[in-house]
């Protein structure tokens, strides 16, 4: 615990120590927000004892996501604190439920954005966990019905409790820290490529070369696709060539982005920010899509039907992937020898790691080293 | 002639009334604009003999395009004058050119909105004319290389020219002129359709009831699928549940709207003016698509790409169809009893028919009967 801070006080029904220790849950050391505006300090939060069904895991390493920052900060509507972010996690399998046979002690696994789905509708039956319609339930900041309604608490912490369905096998060989970005950064551009049915020979364009980005270069060319990356920063260019892209294309220069008239077949559009899509849309061929991933905080200049109706393009959105895509996933990166860049950061530098993200100055992923957390009090934040 | 109307210059290189007796070209009468303010009044054309690969058909009927109306008013940019537009054409072959063997002098055939394409690019050759690399020659208003450069003029004619490749079957039993409306109303609704794959049971949503919405709401019946038409205004709900819809949906209600929250699996659109899609695409099941196929003069309020992200759905744009699929469409309507229905106008109604249009009041086509042109003038005036 930092000393003089505040203890907030429990929130919802997450494990208080006393309940940690009546039902054999366990205490552990993690780093959260407490408010929109204290950054993250360290916290101790409890988790639960495994269920029948339930696989308790050893992190090792989370990625840490841009999204983590809106989460914590506030920035996408209020949400409960203490909050611990996190969902890129990949650690080793500590104690496994008494229906549990999947998985053996000391196996290296992940866990991603979700942990739970109503398990009955259409799209939970398709293994499109992340469309549920009744909602899935998030990796952290989410109420957890088949947990009391607890709010998850996120990977940047000790340890996790997650049912073995929401639970990826990690193939040998991958490496542990650089693996964990796959979990959001990797499906992300991953599932569209596929539903897109990328072929090699297919050109791919890819906007925005951060964390999301740089996957998507990876992935694209793992499926043999040629590749071409859009930026604003000329300085990318290098950069963008040592990643795997064929081309370069300056998106605020009119006679580059003009020369790449009617060239693409898929666009995969990471810039959270809003900015105007009808440029990129005029370098798709016929029957192009543009993927677009990042949530804008507010509205994006209109996209002209007249280019759409032109060549038949669509203006799409992904989000994720569901479990069994996730784990196809892990398997290609692992067959294709495809993983992040990453910065591994300490617990303490988590806050210095956040304004890095924001202004861009990460190549292209944070990860979390939890071996750094504190050691957690005995009693929980959380 | 219309006494005392001003005879316009003749323009680029349509054929004069030497150049027309000269090459056996002829003379025919038409309606059209000689300026963006001057409606449509009587004017001769010439046509040009036909050529080996041609056939010269004797128009019956003509359907009255909204796109007509736009482009003799100039409300899509300038156009060349005079101007007679249509292109939803009904004939007999009157003459063949020597190297046409799949039709006869006699034949009921159909001319659509393109008259000519590169025939050389990837989209020609997979039969997408409409999306002709190159540019498609529109069948008025539009240059037509292989006959230099001059200027196309439509159906709102006695008579008209058109390369084998172009023209249409029009299959036995079809009345011509309800048939009229499918080789632009039709086909353009029919096109998204069928790219989407629509399937029995699954639910096509309309929006917009006027020629297009109304072809839509056929067809997707015809191909099995469940309709719901959204209206704005409650008076249509009967007249959609004639035309065969199974449910209408008030798009302004609000409660309306939300009951139909993620229950449609493709929706037409077929609004020209500028309006909100976002409470649309609400209705879409995951995988859906919006396809968009009026354009608007002015922007469309943005679309939220939240919705697209949450359910993977896409905005997406289509542009009438291609010769074969056109032919397809056609053969399909004779399959299952699809005709547009209509109204009849004489030539001197033509002008009238327009302002009934702008204001909605159609039910759903109007098509011109070419019996009731003037006779041709000795002069061509284009």
């Amino acid at each position: 615990m930092t000393p003089g801070r505040p203890v907030p006080p429990p929130l919802g029904r997450p494990l208080t120590t006393a309940e940690a220790l009546a039902g054999q849950g366990t205490l552990t050391a993690a780093m959260g927000a407490v408010s929109a505006d204290s950054g993250l300090v360290p916290l101790t939060i409890g988790r639960r004892a495994p269920k029948p069904d339930d696989v308790e895991i050893d992190i090792e390493f989370c990625g840490l996501c841009h999204s983590d920052v809106h989460a914590t900060r506030g920035e996408w509507g209020s949400r409960p604190y203490p909050l611990v972010p996190g969902h890129e996690i990949v650690g080793r399998v500590r104690r496994t439920g008494a229906a549990v046979s999947e998985f053996r002690v000391g196996e290296l696994v992940g866990v991603g954005c979700l942990v739970d789905s109503c398990r009955e509708c259409d799209s939970c039956l398709e293994g499109l966990e992340q469309y549920c319609e009744r909602g899935n339930v998030g990796t952290y900041g989410a109420k957890d019905p088949r947990n009391g309604d607890a709010i998850t608490q996120g990977g940047y912490s000790g340890t996790v409790v997650v049912d073995r369905r929401f639970v990826l096998r990690i193939p040998e060989g991958m490496d542990p820290a650089a693996t964990a970005p796959l979990l959001c950064a990797g499906i992300t551009t991953y599932s569209p490529l596929r539903y897109f049915d990328v072929e090699p020979g297919d050109v791919v364009g890819v906007v925005g070369l951060g964390g999301l980005g740089h996957m998507a270069v990876k992935i694209a060319k793992a499926m043999g696709a040629e590749v071409v990356v859009f930026t604003s920063s000329e300085g990318k260019t290098a950069a963008a060539g040592e990643l795997g892209a064929d081309r370069v294309v300056l998106s605020r220069d009119p006679d580059a982005m003009g020369a790449a008239k009617a060239s693409i077949d898929v666009i995969i559009d990471t810039v959270a920010a809003p900015h105007d899509l009808n440029p990129y849309l005029r370098t798709l061929r016929l029957g192009g899509a543009l993927f677009q991933l990042g949530l804008p905080p507010s509205d994006m200049p209109p996209v002209s039907p007249g280019l759409l109706i032109r060549r038949r393009l669509a203006y799409s959105g992904s989000l994720i992937g569901g479990l069994a895509e996730t784990q196809e996933m892990l398997d290609f990166c692992a067959e294709h020898g495809v993983a992040s860049d990453i910065e591994i950061v300490d617990a303490d530098g988590l806050n210095e790691a956040y304004d890095r993200m924001v202004a861009g100055d990460v190549k292209y992923r944070f990860v979390l080293d939890t071996k750094t957390l504190h050691t957690p009090s005995e009693k929980a934040d959380a």
